[in-house]
């Protein structure tokens, strides 16, 4: 099963658009992980049983796992999802992007190495940066497009000079991916939730292709108004991250809730309130 | 030292403006090596310990090494060029790209786990994305500007509304770094060696600012042309990269020659071909 099949079942199974994001930061794990060695590996693949039935992919960030020397902890995680969950993808947020010699050592390490069903991949450096990773063809590519930070607008918002008119640069990468890179099917883009109007745009220029959304709970971006303006027609086509608002719901609230339960209870509210505006 | 200053000093005493990339694909060693648990490092290692004295940096490029579990060889890589030939710094070539909570991380496997010196960085997410890197302020900044492979006119050579102008991509980054982004001194930019004139053009917008330059050799870039174009007025402000030509040197037309001796010879003979031009 491809990347986008896998998540269409997902999101029909779990009737979720929500994508669970792993960004372990082990100075806010519970006490009694905190000086485990296989402590990332133990606190991820907890949360990932708690919210299994209720998410349409998870997304590990690699730079939480390199930092601390914790590759074999992602190795792991990554094929406790596929053993567990197998129905729920991975997504690797490694934000790579290289000319085709390295991205072909790139997309080993993400397809071959951890596994993943898909990664994040950067444009800047065009089209035959990203040709490795659509070799894989059952592997989805998702490409940055217009990011949740404020500095993503130092570059993806300029008005570039294309054809006849002034287009900016984000939409430029949209149109690019969908009219000339996409060839397989395997692409998506990353939209930022913290700009709606900005994901209409997109969502107008892609038609149904599925687009990763950072930016909701700790980086403020309202749900309403992501879903409103980013869903396709039949309501669906999102992938909407939320990473630190579930992991550490109990222990930067209420240290004495169980914190898999409380990544639980966040994670069902944060589906619901997301499939209140399909 | 900062990594600046250790850069001049390299350039210097070694009389180089030569950077060595690490690229290490184990299909290309020679054979003794083949089947050694540590074949990378060695490999390495040899290289250069063979070329330390004609280089002003040295480039592990990370996929390479992330799609074969060998981080500790990586580690071991860099410990060892520290050791042995400290007047030479070590430049990540990992091309991150993150917001900045993420890039932090990104920033503690660099610098931190890895100990480099520099590291490349994608600009595509702004200044945000960046500034995590820029707080190690002894440590070097090298962002993406003007890549030498096909796919870098795709993005970076649009024109842009920048004012009353219209300006190129890649020039705007190269304003935005020596303009905004540069208040410490600690950044320089990735321009290719395939467009002479567009580093020239970046060579005028940003002063004094050291430029790596990847292109040469495998890829086809013009020695000549990319040192006449790029260089300062005192005829230095250059990395001038070179990975494939000077680590197979041997084993990929010569079988029977050592190969630590054929990188020497290469490596030779390309530093002086550049110091004909400056």
């Amino acid at each position: 099963m491809t990347f986008t099949e896998q998540l269409a079942s997902a999101w029909q199974k779990n009737n979720s658009l929500l994508c669970v994001g792993l960004d372990p930061d082990p100075a806010r794990f519970p006490a009694h992980l905190k000086d485990k060695p296989d402590a990332i590996f133990r606190f991820c693949s907890e949360i990932v049983d708690a919210t299994a039935d209720l998410a349409c992919a998870f997304k590990p960030q690699i730079a939480y796992f390199a930092a601390r020397r914790a590759e074999d902890q992602l190795e792991a995680l990554i094929a406790h999802i596929h053993e567990k969950h197998p129905g729920v993808p991975v997504i690797l947020d490694a934000k790579r992007g290289d000319i085709g010699s390295t991205a072909e050592q790139y997309a080993i390490e993400a397809f071959e190495r951890y596994r993943a069903d898909a990664v994040t991949v950067n444009p800047y450096m065009g089209r035959d940066s990203v040709e490795p990773w659509l070799a894989y063809q059952d592997k989805g590519v998702i490409l940055l497009c217009r990011t949740s930070n404020p500095g993503g607008s130092d570059l993806q918002f300029l008005k570039a000079r294309v054809g006849a008119g002034d287009t900016p640069i984000f939409e430029h990468v949209a149109q690019l991916v969908a009219r000339q890179w996409n060839t397989t099917g395997q692409c998506a883009l990353v939209v930022g939730a913290t700009f709606p109007a900005e994901l209409a745009r997109v969502r107008a220029i892609v038609g149904e292709m599925p687009l990763l959304v950072p930016g909701i709970g700790a980086q403020g971006g309202d749900i309403e108004a992501t879903v409103s303006a980013g869903r396709t027609a039949a309501g669906s086509g999102l992938m909407i991250n939320s990473s630190r608002a579930i992991l550490y719901a109990a222990t930067d609230k209420n240290a004495s809730e169980d914190y898999a339960a409380a990544a639980r209870r966040v994670a069902l509210e944060t589906r619901d309130a997301i499939n209140r505006w399909r």
